[in-house]
């Protein structure tokens, strides 16, 4: 279940504290080149150090141990690690058993009967999507010359991000963002209809990354607002060039050859620094916790990487489903 | 690829203006009471015939051909068919050539090579969600007591959904809606980390659905606007159950025990009854269509059920998937 | 569960005295020349009326209800149904609560809890390799020039087959058989390595046949008694031709570009006329069942063909899996 | 692909001669009790070191990276890592071109184009196999109280395994095996009808192992040889238990409660301390080639336990698939 694609396969595994987190891509095509130097640029993008992001700096050096040979991807599973280093598992003993509002303490532990690890958000923590950007470098190679680009466009609802940043941070509390997706050189017919539809299958993996709360395709909320006469994209060539391009990109849930355009909303970090009321799951009593680990002030700052990952991803899965169309 | 769902699955079938559509449910237990009319409430509420609703009324029948035996399902695949009746196919010999716009017309055709049935919108109808509707009628069997209900809360932009609809009906025009969606008395711990997040699950199937430009979940866009002190649900009592419920009953991919909430952006149907701008593909020249067949004014008002029924499909995968933590 | 491959996707639905049987092909490519005559040929050959099949002759007429326009596949899911006509479901209420000796009867009672459709088979019949047939003949058009033939060349371990039927017959009883299946012109390097090799996928498409107790790929049995300096297959060419294929055309799972050859061993039909004993389910005491519906005396004879469906079925997925490696 | 179950998920990565080999398992549920030392036993049952093994000695130590905290499996995705340490690489540089005859050496190179690590079988090697024993250890706490037993009964087709392993070694030659393989205890009712036969789930995972050429259930190839008199196994108890059990436990795919008895055929191992011939790829010359590496003399010896581990992976599968039948 922890996995994403049908063909080209992207798995990952481990938990925050733990001692690697890791990714294993199964269908990865021979001959692409990869050495370990190609994930940095993109690595960097997603590490903590620009302003808002956590001070948990990891060093995030990627170690292939399976599926490259001489430089080239083998064909067979690749499995890339990322050892944790700097993890500081005494900070969360004492809310083992006051789960965090807004984090999915309780969730798991409900889920899993008390077995998760629970340091540091454990399996479901935003430490694991170092392997989803790792898996999103090797896709970008596969779906070249597809390029994909995402941006932090709004934190806590103003352009200014710094600005809006450092306000949060001085009041010891978080903000979320909007980061807007763009699919360019995608060519039309990729998607499958119905329960694949290239909408579907972006949004699943979207999804995946935590804290996202909505996704909108093409003019999204915007789109339920307008009339057909006005939504509906004139189509100007005969390779599908449509006129405007609202509906982004996609027409039942099939690519129509222009531009993919989503956009995401990111929640505030739900770690934040004042003082917060919570239960004693053990007790049953009220507890107010007061949460010390080291937390972004907006993790949305990271993630157009982490998105732009998922999305390559996704299609470069659906790039190869679509093969058997010769 | 056509099909949704690791344990229990749903599977359509079936072209617009083909001689049947169909849905099979592979996974289903047996034991389950199934009759043709339990069906009967929810085709109803699909079934056109309400203000701004196509006049092509089926009867949408549904024949059970395998998987139900003296009235309960058997275990074994559950395969339910509809007739397709009242089809007028000349309606579209003559867009053929000329891709309507905002439909998936040019998407399939590039796909499929000019192979596809365009008949209609071929396999990509909305009347596809017939089967849809059949197996949420299932599922929501399977996920009792869990209740799922969705409801329209505006068209065009405004609460008051028939006058919306009276305004673009005498325009010629369409217009999209917005759709809440509750599911009650869910329990705490579905959903799996990571890849397959409550929301990932979720998303993935309502985008099946054709026409859905947007999904939030909790406050959704709301949510990048808020502060973590504001967003972030305080939990009151050990089962889980928060004060507040920003987070829409997810977090961290996974279900806390409370209602889940989510709300879907419609785009406005595309077929309109004005003249529109396209290219003729075969000659590359412009071209103007009018379409002549009938259409909805709103798809957004049969939809509630739709979403109902795929929210259902996806609780009920999910409720089985969980079931190895016994 | 009840499907088969990744890409290229078979589903089968029904029961032997249901309404229909059917299949859906999901995957299929479109542009292949599809009309309801091309399946005349192998269904026949698996049809009854050979000496030693049953009595019960379906007409097996093929309705293609999606997935096809004007001649041609689509590319969207093919559903294809077969009327159950000649049902006398009556002979099955006798031994409802006495399981069949050699039959799923208990299996299945126990499985679905008493709600399975017990009459014939129910879902576990053979009738149901009907829609396997279909699927094959559209499967051995997709991966030609690849020729797949299989042919009976025992029964009751004899190689006269009609004299083994004989004696059989006229003992009130059955035997099994022996089917050699070769697959001519297979490229090299389809399979992947480890839990799909070749061996794996073929196995498991087989073994969905009921009946089927045991498959050996090339020398099979005879490789274990064999020395290495014997079995290795010398290649003499560039191309991977082999002086000898003792490994039946696969090596570590990946076909070598030689012939692939397996061979299947199936059980006596265990439907037989002699009074057999069993248990009463409900009354716990012995039972005596004597089998008066119509029955094979070799369920083998029929089995050629659904054997090369179930192998060209298996390798059109792996050609469409292998295609990501362009 | 490189994965095998539904629910209980195994995937298996690394190559011969890389820097670790391992395996993640999906699905595995919480509360299992799980430190380094359980797998010990059957690792060492696999490990070389017995009359006839190679005499590269891998130590074998598992390291969990991820799923397991305080000493529990915690329901997210566990991996196992296996580090490479006794590799000898400049063995193979002399055979780079030279495809060793049974090996899967050509048919690799064919598949990923030349860029698969040709090093000691790459990612088709033995090696792989000590992964799915550690799994198999994991899965056998799941399936408890269902017994798993595999053990060689012949050795190049006499008893006296010893003796025969010793004469082949004189020769520098390889020999094959036979191995039996039962399940005790296991329930009715496992297995899906058709795709997913319990005779087609076990095959699948069975024939992932390097090297096995043939599988029988129950009375296998003998059975085509029975009458249906002879065959059909007696019912005797309400319970299912039969009189004798020529089906192996398995009836129309799914499992009847009996003792499911199945049995492998092992070719011989493929390297061999004679001189073979072969092809140069290159130059398209005959070459001649001698495998100095360290091999086994019948590779069957060191298989019992991972067939066993096979089985378990497919039993725990097949019992997490059947829970949504509560």
């Amino acid at each position: 279940m922890n996995s994403f694609g049908k063909i080209f396969r992207t798995m990952i595994f481990g938990e925050s504290h733990g001692p690697y987190i890791g990714v294993t891509i199964d269908g990865c095509p021979p001959g692409i080149s990869i050495t370990e130097d190609i994930f940095r640029h993109d690595l960097d993008r997603r590490k903590a150090g620009q302003p808002g992001a956590t001070e948990r700096v990891e060093h995030d050096k990627p170690e292939i141990i399976s599926g490259v040979f001489n430089g080239f991807s083998t064909g067979a599973p690749l499995t890339i690690l990322f050892k944790n280093s700097q993890t500081r598992s005494n900070d969360y003993k004492k809310i083992k058993d006051s789960p965090r509002p807004g984090h999915a303490d309780y969730a798991l532990w409900k889920k899993y009967k008390g077995f998760n690890d629970y340091r540091g958000g454990g399996c479901s923590s935003g430490r694991l999507t170092v392997g989803v950007v790792a898996a999103g470098v090797i896709a970008k190679k596969i779906i070249d010359p597809v390029i994909i680009e995402a941006e932090i466009i709004e934190a806590g609802g103003i352009s200014d991000i710094q600005k809006a940043v450092e306000q949060a941070k001085n009041n010891m509390d978080s903000i979320g963002g909007k980061i807007t997706c763009q699919i360019k050189g995608i060519p039309a017919g990729l998607g499958e209809p119905f329960f694949n539809s290239v909408e579907s299958v972006l949004s699943h993996a979207v999804f995946s990354i935590p804290g996202i709360k909505a996704i909108e395709f093409g003019d999204g909320i915007q789109s339920s607002l307008m009339q057909g006469n006005q939504f509906n994209d004139e189509i100007i060539s005969p390779d599908g060039k449509t006129l405007t391009n609202h509906s982004g990109g996609i027409n039942g849930g099939i690519t129509n050859g222009n531009e993919i355009i989503f956009t995401v909303h990111i929640r505030p970090t739900a770690s934040i620094g004042k003082p917060q009321k919570t239960i004693n799951i053990k007790t049953g009593k009220p507890a107010t916790i007061e949460i010390e680990g080291r937390h972004d002030t907006c993790i949305a700052l990271r993630m157009p990487v982490i998105i732009e990952a998922m999305a390559a991803i996704a299609v470069a899965d659906l790039k190869f489903i679509n093969r058997r169309i010769s």
